[in-house]
């Protein structure tokens, strides 16, 4: 937290559930929440944390020109405002991804160069991660979009992952060059000639996990829909997992303990909690979307996220790159 | 096959890989394969079947129009034409999709009345099947488009599935009205508006095996990433319990054993092999695609969409509900 003590006497900041004077000169990375600090406290007993006493959530029917302006609080823009002034370095937020991208654009600016922010996110493979993007942020997306999501893209794996020269696949409902919507090929055509960009061609979503690209570009609607369709499968495929494995009788209790250790680390490989937390790329400060739905470790996923890109000065990397 | 012995005439029919007279008079549906007879027979020994002799397979690279004109000889064209002919009832194909759907547009032509064909499949849900369309025969379709593949996947869900009253969603990436591309929700407005059609709102891909509508419509676009990256989800989580279960020590291999019918029956479940053979709708006759890599199960699976699309008399059903 950068100036987090003067900017918190302002705020009503309350630590760990006291309100308190100055905080002990610390490296550990301070976490501040934002909403009703009366439901929050009780939750975070024992842990070392600050609290911002912001008790109205944003409404899904709020109007967005209200909500930019600030004419309703909330605590999602509580937390944004706190990057946009200093006293907090990066944002996790579990709201929409919608309002989370509006009101970022809004209080913190796009970085200069940007034409569209996009929404990453780190996936496993079957061999590696990769890192695919944009996952919703945007539809109707141009070629000239794609393209720089490309770069964003290749910027964030050389930083935060720190790859060497990793490789750009788009994502196409065809391996061929003259498969899939006209915007998608020209996208190729751009990427392709970017000499900065190893672009190695068309990915098909069912080569999305064994493709080794080491990023994948695509419009924000059909990123989206092939990131939710392979989380579908892959929660279908855990249930079809436990309902096989239901059977309560003791020969199968045996043979199931036996097996136990290994079908827990495949339901773990499925567990998008693990690979919780989107990166909104493009913008100037660390803004991360934690799935609604995350858990205890899905949370902290998205905040290692945060932390992994503030840690490798990617806001800084964009910057330059773009 | 209707009138098909004098046409196996001028076509050079072998059958059960010899040349003969009159078929014996039969109930029993027999299978015609078009291609290298001399590759065909050996693989079909002892097996009921005939065999059109056309070695040509459509290449990849050949002209669109001189496929459509007939100037290049393939076993696709050929049987499509005797379908077209009235010499076969059904043809099915694992060629590409694409030229499959071009061809039987030109030699079957479509229904009266029907705007564009459409590619559906019948998926495994958690709880139970469902019919999804289009899944790659259009890109960037309009709302009436997807009004009317809404409209042939309800008479195909009360025909073949003999389903009453079947529920029709849209793909979207959002569930909200005001979520996705404007296409799809002017399309929302002209489905709901249907009076014929029991419209239960949008679904998104990760709810789409557990959402319970009979019929989800997509462009073919979004329908076909949906689609394929399910099913490399699927694959990699069959990848992850095969790798983890391939320890070859003693003890783990008698677990295995235990459990290894109910995980098979899950691998099974996974299987994309059982649901194999995508109907292309819309077209004056029933033509199935089958995908490229199906095994003798897939091909099964096929042929037997063509039947219950034949014995359901889905074309006439069509042609008198669209």
């Amino acid at each position: 937290m950068r100036g987090a003590l003067d900017w918190a006497r302002d705020h009503g900041v309350e630590r760990d559930g006291e309100r308190v004077g100055p905080a002990p000169a610390t490296e550990e990375p301070v976490l501040v929440f934002f909403g009703d600090a009366g439901h929050i406290a009780p939750l975070l007993v024992g842990t070392h944390h600050e609290t911002v006493q912001e008790p109205r959530c944003l409404a899904v029917d709020d109007p967005l020109r209200e909500t930019l302006r600030g004419d309703r609080p909330s605590s999602m823009r509580s937390a944004i405002m706190a990057v946009a002034d200093g006293a907090a370095d990066a944002v996790v937020s579990a709201g929409s991804t919608g309002a989370l991208m509006a009101l970022s654009r809004h209080l913190l600016g796009m970085l200069p160069g940007v034409r569209r922010p996009a929404v990453v996110k780190t996936l496993a493979g079957e061999q590696r991660e990769f890192r695919m993007l944009d996952l919703g942020a945007n539809i109707g997306t141009q070629p000239v979009h794609l393209h720089q999501f490309a770069r964003m893209g290749q910027v964030a794996a050389t930083t935060v992952d720190q790859l060497t020269e990793p490789t750009v696949a788009l994502l196409n409902i065809g391996s061929e060059v003259n498969k899939g919507p006209a915007e998608v090929r020209a996208a190729a055509r751009l990427v392709d000639a970017d000499e900065r960009l190893r672009y190695v061609g068309f990915v098909e979503p069912d080569r999305l996990f064994r493709a080794g690209a080491d990023i994948v570009v695509a419009d924000g609607f059909a990123g989206n829909i092939a990131l939710k369709s392979a989380e579908g499968a892959a929660r279908m495929a855990r249930f079809m997992l436990e309902r096989e494995l239901a059977d309560p009788s003791p020969r199968f209790a045996l043979a199931k303990a036996l097996v136990g250790r290994r079908l827990r680390r495949v339901q773990q490989a499925y567990n998008p909690q693990l690979y919780n937390g989107a990166v909104l790329l493009g913008l100037a400060g660390v803004v991360v979307k934690s799935h609604g739905g995350a858990d205890r470790d899905g949370f902290r996923s998205a905040v290692a996220q945060a932390h992994r890109a503030l840690d490798s000065g990617l806001i800084g990397k964009l910057a330059a790159g773009i």
